[in-house]
């Protein structure tokens, strides 16, 4: 599995809401069941708390090779996505978070998986 | 008719509320008045119960031999979409489900229908 | 006036609320004041009552062959966009339904008419 | 100053509450700074008062040569907005209206302005 | 840091709510972690007071003079948008007040960020 | 048949040779088999012969009053195409013309009718 | 296999060369090695003799009807594309003749075959 | 009509035969017959001479200001684009030069003018 | 490196000469320098020797594992290309083939290589 | 003026011919005249030398790095063009190569310059 520990963050540069959204258009992972390569792309979505709250912000390459890590990996889609939401929301604790997962088609089939987060729940 | 129990379901891999879209561009059935090919795009938007009260998914290939099965089948557009509601929710028993089947143009004229369920009605 | 008893209709498959959506890309009428041709889309968006309420469907021909009456029609855009929706609520009486009708620029300047009505008002 | 005298209204098809939509690709007024010509489109979306009320809609031609009349004032992207507002509520008296104006890059810079009026207002 | 006095504004042409939008398509500035160019879109939208509560509109020249100070400027994606939020709201007390970053991709990530301010908050 | 004699022509503006293409979005007319309308566009290209050769051009509005003219003329694809390249040939005498038809999908298939004159023919 | 003797055909309208293409959007197989049904779009170009020396267009019923004879058959690509080739060739005996089939992806791979027909050869 | 002093020219950079393209998206002008403005897309493409034969390139802002002199013009499609290739071969020299003008549709229908001059013919 | 071994070929189905074109969106290979991933879109497009000479397709399943090797080899773009190039002009001996790779962006810079082989050269 | 010793290269990997294309979506420099940052983008395409002549390939990232020294260089668009390509043609001694540069609209106006050159000449 994704080590989570790759994941790096940084303070939030102020107290207001704000909103921050990153997109790999490059993620890929591989079936499960077929051993075969599966490609999508990943949006995370989130806002951080307040920085008098402790608010952070997660490094944009540290991210990035986060992300790599499922290169190899054997995991379904709906798997993908709450594993990543779960790693990003234990890392950020944000005031909430979004993550949009998008593959390509298999079979003539496209799938989408969304997940969300809200500190409040 | 399509045979309902081809669908195969997994256990949800979470408690969280989170939404799967799967999108068939590739769906064909047949006019039942004229036995001519139709041709469209059908979409499955749906929320799993939670893991712990028994939330499933659908599996891909299944949900995609289940859509094959309509290919000789003779039926309007309003009941393709219905009928495919049906069997889903009797498969998943999701939270919600929304069924899109967007059909090309016959005679200058394109169509779309949507079905929604929700668990709480 | 084009005649609305072209209008075919048949039950509703069911007695769930869902949307039905035609797209005409080829309406095409007469300007009352030049004389010259308009061209334009139409959308009909509805929703039927209850199967067990009596909801119907219209038959997709039908729609076609009113639709090409309006060809040779003298006509202003917004009577076109109401004389479609009330002749389409008397056949239908549904529990609500939409029409929308976008025309190609005329002097630089396009138009887009939309009206609706709700069963409940 | 364009002179609105020049809009003509006809009265209003229905008293059902609809929509309607005219957009203007081709508008092009003067910089009052630099003296170069802005290029734009204006888009003019409104509800007209019920017929009995007395509800009126604006003729399209009339729209036109209205719009056309900015083609050499020197008026800024604010002013334009507010000014073809002014003179649209005066003529039609909506129940609502919404005018949207976007021009074209100036030094990198592209800008939308959107004004609303409400009747109950 | 870029100079916020560069920006300069008008008195705002009436007393009715409305949003000006403005999108430079050419921001870039640099990272302060790698020195690299960094590349993206900064869209501003926002509702000046109305003109008899002094409500004031930035001027177009002044907006594009105060984005080129960032051209050589090593900064973080989340600082810059929260720093343009800031120097627009002291120069023009809106109402509201949105800013949208959209950045091209690095490491095959693009990352978009939005700040949002109310007068009334 | 339309009449060719609504083509009027006016003296072309030079000797150099250059191209003239015109495109109309809105052509329609009716299939003889079946009495439905078709929709298309159709695209006349042309190199008018030199001025001092008697070379001439088609008036923009009247090649618009003569392809209205097919609007209830019944008339197969492939002939429309024909019919107007000869018309557009007997009136303009061009050192050569190319018609393009191109239209809308009937039975789920599109059609392109391509036809070219060289005056060296 | 599909019957060519589906295929009707009508006199070319003139002795100039012209060219038609007719594109079927809804064309579909079934992959004789899994089974599972393909799905893609082919088009047809080609320029008849001169109707003087008997030339011959299809008849473009008939070309929807003899290409939905192939939606159960099991073919491969590149066969499908020769065997419409030399089917439509048989039928019109046109001066050159292009057919082309594109595919919608099948495991991340999609592919387009084009075959061609000169008379002279 | 137009000044053609106002055109610019700067020494072209190299010797190399290489080729400039300027596109002017805001080009306006006004029929002569209604007295209503055209608007359109000017593109010149040109090739200069070498340096050493004196091979000159139009400055940017010259050619800006030149176009706009069209803007209260009357004046026909042909006619604007032979007469704005005869300014720019009298000013320029060029190896090659051509001038391509699209215009917006009126009654259905766009134009789109190309004119082409060879230093050799 | 990949093991070209795993191409598996048939017959070619004539003895006319067509052209074959499979697209992979899903190609991946590894940054030799950086080790990370790269991603890009692979074309081969070939027309092979006439039947009877033995000409033969490559099946499309063996393609997709044969490129599916590359997903962990360190290697640059233009190698990827030529080495891709050499293994299939070995498995099918072509009359030509072509091989296109488009990598995505690295730094800002997207790349396109292009490769060809022709049997008589 | 840039610095062409950045360009770093790489021995061609074979004696056939093919064609490498770098496009940098994000050149920007400055303009002499004004002060004003430009933006556009800049395409790469060379076909290197055999392996056995001394071909050679550009290095992507030293190319990154060369493009990135005209971000605060003040000079023409026709110049960039030509400056370009004479460094690269100096680095690679290409059999042939092809700049081009796209710059984005001042006044209205957007500029694209080409220049070419081979070996032979």
């Amino acid at each position: 599995m994704p080590n989570p520990s790759l994941l790096e963050v940084f303070a939030s540069p102020g107290d207001l809401a704000f909103v921050i959204e990153h997109t790999s258009e490059e993620f890929t992972s591989v079936c499960p069941k077929t051993g075969h390569p599966d490609f999508g792309e990943v949006t995370l979505r989130y806002c951080p708390k307040p920085a008098k709250a402790g608010g952070v912000c997660v490094e944009l390459k540290s991210l990035k090779l986060y992300l790599q890590q499922f290169r190899n990996d054997g995991i379904f889609y709906e798997n993908v996505t709450n594993s990543i939401l779960d790693d990003l929301v234990a890392a950020l604790a944000p005031r909430e978070l979004t993550l949009v997962a998008a593959f390509t088609p298999r079979g003539g089939i496209s799938t989408r998986v969304v997940a969300r987060h809200h500190a409040s729940r």
